[in-house]
């Protein structure tokens, strides 16, 4: 809860309980709408709610319904009488309404929707059905456009009569006579220009627009890239059929980083805060991830119970299997990472494959050589001081150094195959993933850790059979 | 490359390569400057470069300077003569200078602090020494500010005269006889508002500020929260200092999930573009947490050595410790990742601790019951099926069916106690990072992960030895 709010709170709860109207509406005009919001969210007495809700003052209503959590609204909603309904839907600008009713049981969606006028429910009904993280998901119906030929003073004159029902009048959108979408002026530069100009002298030169099935991600890049305040939306036919305001681009650039950030960390990403969450949804988004990752596993599971023959005999490679996983899995993660990381910030598109697949196979070599480097010395040490004992168990009782060495460079050998492949194949899933258009996010890390497990146990225990054993024992027998 | 620019490749190259000053400056009026911008970042041929900048209409200058990546910057500043540097500098807004500065050798700084005029070298400098990551770092200092007592009429004539050298006017400052910031007034207001009432009498109910040394991410957060288009940010004795803009904000919310999706996942933040990186500095950001993480695993590692002899005796037990091991690391990961979302969205705050601590430990529970449930049923098909086999070697020669459920029951015990305790410990970790001030992110998966890793094996080799191997052994001989 803000600073402001928190002076006043004690104020405010005596009133509250007094349901003194005048003391709560003299403190309600020094409260911000939106820390009043955040209080009432937490108010849980339907009739504390409607006395709340009725001492907001009218022209506030909307926003302060706006900002209220799902919950509160569906609350208020339940106990709100027709007239109320059709006061504050009239207030509410389309895509608030829209994101209202979107969270909202089919009851109360129809109840609402019986009270929309018709000109405003057809937006509405629009907004409702198009496609989720689009641009048309994200636009509202209420902004200012006007012809092209209009001069600035006649401009300020129609601002000023019509603009209050626009969400923003920041960026007005200009058409021609066939209402195709021509540019966009912004409000600063209608207020330094001359009033005899028209708006088509002084509209933006970069004209900047998306269409309505553009993603919500690239939206925001769009935002981002030309520092804009309102960007328009058009339809096939490029007429103008919604705008898109800065602080719903917040609300998405905050949404996807969010859920890359869960998707990259095998957890179903939270829509509603921690706190507000319930325990049974806690559990319901990390169990399933949690049993995928262990049936995944049943891979590793497999080739260990096949080597286990090996791990009673030489007992001592079965204490770095779990260094030698977790390795691949943290390079391969880092590698997915970055890539999932550049590919949603537009960094690079499907044609860079090749150039990026060739610096990754730069950047393994040289990591997998000094982490293998690394790795020799590191076992090496860990051998010397007794962390790693060799254990006088299975068919090797005596190890000699040359065969703790071995054993370094058995590890480090190993390390240098994971290092590779778990880059290559951190770095090529996310492509692929893009390619048969999934969200490289979801299953990148889980398959590559499944994929890089596989290789790393695999070479581990081919290469102690064929190679080191072998080895072993031709100079054991020297 | 954006789709306006695409369609003019050509055309433009043509008329780079001729140097047909008449026929690019045709092109650059249809071409938005930052890709402009974009184009010029991939010159490599500094009179080119220089040939491009001249080109660029003179009001468009400093917006062109400022898009281009800090390679392009410094090649352009080394050849500037010092008239091109002294028209920059003039052109260029305040915040816009100090982060072409920031990331500029020393002597290239100095050259230029030599330019800049007296007035503006003292906000220079000011910003240049400013803490990183705080509003003063992202703030401006030229904004538009006005006395409370101006009129509508008065402050728009003020506006159209003086506000183009504000970089934003879409928010006025008031302030009263003493200099101290007193509220805001937003240009649609204005524009709204009967010209005869005073900026006092139409300024926002909510007055929100900020101090200049608030981080920028609580700094996002309130223009998330409160919709804004610029936010003001004022020193101790509550005068206002500077003036952050939406756009910038945008940059810090990209910057700061950037950062939180990188140490999540073990990798240093690319400040740079992927392919814009070097092949040293991508080495750079991965292997250090590679060998970190490495080192940490000393313990498990040590675990695993001390308990050889009885892997050679049961090497079946060797088969499920990865899978234990994982199991802890990625549920552990889980906490972590939620409870540091949470932490920098500002979800909750240190006096919530106790509540989270107790919500977590029912959510633990759970999990871990379902988990180990899970994992006994699926262990136990993995026996049936064989892709676990009881390999004839060892103490355990006969592998009877209760010796199987047995195992099964040991890994499933383990995991419960694994699930709770990484849930904990990786609910905890954060806090207590947040409670020393330290960044969340960065070393909580890997503490985590090495609690966990200890407790895991511990439980699991401990379990066997003091209760299922007895167990066992009671059994066989009945």
């Amino acid at each position: 809860m803000s600073e402001w709010f928190e002076l006043k709170e004690a104020e405010f709860n005596t009133a509250l309980t007094t349901r003194d109207v005048n003391k709560m509406r003299d403190l309600f005009n020094t409260v911000p709408t939106v820390d009043l919001a955040e209080f009432a969210d937490n108010v849980k007495d339907p009739s504390t709610l409607t006395f709340i809700f009725k001492v907001v003052k009218s022209e506030l209503t909307a926003d302060f319904f706006t900002e209220l959590n799902d919950e509160t609204q569906e609350k208020l909603l339940r106990v709100f009488s027709d007239d109320q309904l059709v006061e504050l839907i009239n207030k509410s600008y389309t895509d608030d309404i829209v994101d209202v009713l979107e969270d909202m049981p089919a009851n109360l969606v129809n109840r609402a929707l019986k009270f929309i006028p018709k000109e405003k429910r057809e937006s509405v009904n629009k907004l409702l059905n198009f496609k989720e993280d689009t641009a048309s998901s994200i636009m509202t119906t209420e902004y200012f456009e006007l012809n092209g030929e209009t001069t600035v003073e006649d401009a300020m004159k129609q601002i000023r009569e019509k603009g209050k029902q626009a969400e923003t009048i920041y960026t007005v959108f200009l058409r021609d006579e066939k209402r195709n979408l021509t540019g966009t002026v912004d409000l600063d530069d209608l207020i330094f220009a001359d009033p005899k100009q028209t708006l088509n002298q002084i509209k933006n030169k970069e004209f900047i627009y998306t269409k309505v099935g553009t993603d919500q991600e690239e939206v925001a890049r769009i935002f981002k890239k030309y520092d804009l305040n309102a960007l328009a939306v058009v339809n096939n036919e490029h007429k103008l059929v919604g705008v898109i305001t800065v602080d719903d681009i917040m609300d998405v650039m905050e949404k996807e980083s969010s859920e890359d950030i869960a998707r990259l960390n095998k957890v179903a990403d939270m829509e509603t805060p921690y706190l507000e969450t319930k325990i049974s949804k806690l559990v319901i988004k990390c169990v399933p991830w949690i049993i995928i990752l262990m049936i995944l596993q049943l891979f590793s599971t497999m080739i260990l119970s096949s080597f286990q023959v090996v791990i009673a005999q030489v007992a001592v490679l079965s204490v770095f299997t779990p260094l030698l996983m977790d390795a691949g899995g943290n390079s391969g993660g880092q590698t997915t990472t970055i890539i999932v990381r550049s590919l949603a910030l537009g960094e690079f598109d499907k044609k860079d494959i090749k150039k990026v697949i060739w610096k990754e196979f730069r950047v393994a070599v040289c990591i997998a050589g000094i982490v293998a480097i690394f790795a020799f010395g590191w076992i090496m040490f860990e051998i010397a001081v007794g962390i790693v004992k060799f254990e006088k168990v299975g068919t090797y009782h005596d190890w000699t150094w040359t065969g703790k060495t071995l054993i370094s460079l058995l590890v480090a050998s190993t390390l240098f195959v994971t290092m590779i492949v778990s880059r290559m194949v951190g770095c090529l899933l996310p492509f692929g993933a893009k390619l048969i258009k999934q969200d490289p996010a979801v299953l990148c890390g889980p398959i590559t850790t499944t994929i890089v497990d596989i290789v790393t146990l695999l070479t581990y225990f081919l290469l102690w059979q064929y190679a080191f054993s072998p080895i072993l024992e031709r100079i054991a027998t020297l």
